[in-house]
């Protein structure tokens, strides 16, 4: 049996989707067709302007309708002085959610990995060493994953700020809160022994 | 952090796909528009063209860009004078794949279910009572699934068959095969045995 083009099409496009193989790409179009064509219409339109129209912010390469995002035309955020850099977007969406970071972002994009053929001028290190070089910030938190290739960025970007007198930090490694310690692996606990800080005594 | 608009309509949007909850929207938003805005493209202009395009054959009520399916207008299946009555489109599907039956199909979109208002006239038996009343069939086969509804359902087609003078059937139930007597459930195992066939004597 010859499915009609249109649904061949629809269910071949649907593997665009992270984790749909063949036999659900089938399931999601005849699901969409029998029980949701408003939904699966509303869908399409918003795909379509959303990859037309999102673009990335010119100051922290984040997605960004507009030139600029919020957070870079924050004159607030601005005042603080201070500049987080991380490897995605959706690691700026992690810490705003935790409401404890009040200053710039700058998103790399991914991370360095010269085999393949990511280098610094992919991953926007050029933009960065500009806005460096402007002597905007005191301090640049290195957020990259800790990853061999987050590790490897963050060496990288530390090295740039030195060049710029920029005081880089890494974010703690350690313990995650919640965790157990038979079950978390070696070089956590290893970073969580080296970071280890004193207590200091309680004020009476 | 705001997010901008196209991308929160994106996520709500992509949560009318079955399985899909808030994280999982905005973890595909975020990889499609990192890593695959071609796809992303494409699938929204697919979805687009696909509920607006694909409707139902006149004839057995699947889903069909044209007034007719193929199955319904090859001649050689109208020659056999079956037809297979089944509960959605991916039904077609499956017993196509099968490459055993050469006949016609009749397609409910779904099954009897008076508590949800789901009447004869809602899964088109009206259309199919009109097909009988051609005296195109010899018999038809009722291939609903063997849930409470569907049995139903095959039981209200089986006398509108008989109305008609059409020879009714149910597909077979029993053990599926590569299964295992002792994983399958009482029900199956009942339909198993009560089903049984006589082994005829080997020719010599």
């Amino acid at each position: 049996m010859q499915l009609s083009p249109s649904l061949t099409q629809l269910i071949e496009a649907l593997r665009c989707l992270p984790g749909i193989g063949p036999k659900s790409a089938q399931r999601i179009a005849f699901h969409l067709l029998e029980r949701d064509r408003h939904g699966g219409t509303q869908l399409g339109q918003a795909l379509t302007r959303a990859m037309a129209q999102i673009g990335h912010c010119q100051t922290c390469r984040t997605f960004c309708e507009a030139p600029q995002c919020d957070i870079c035309l924050s004159v607030k955020r601005q005042d603080n002085r201070i500049l987080c850099v991380v490897e995605s977007p959706t690691d700026v969406l992690a810490i705003e959610q935790t409401g404890q970071y009040q200053g710039q972002y700058f998103v790399l994009m991914g991370h360095l990995s010269p085999l393949d053929g990511i280098g610094p001028k992919e991953i926007g290190l050029d933009v960065l060493e500009a806005r460096l070089a402007e002597r905007l910030f005191d301090e640049v938190i290195l957020a990259t994953n800790p990853t061999v290739e987050g590790e490897t960025t963050a060496h990288f970007v530390a090295e740039l700020c030195h060049k710029y007198h920029v005081t880089p930090s890494r974010i703690a490694h350690g313990m995650p809160v919640g965790g157990e310690l038979d079950l978390v692996d070696g070089m956590t606990l290893k970073h969580a022994f080296s970071g280890r800080r004193a207590i200091a005594r309680d004020q009476e």
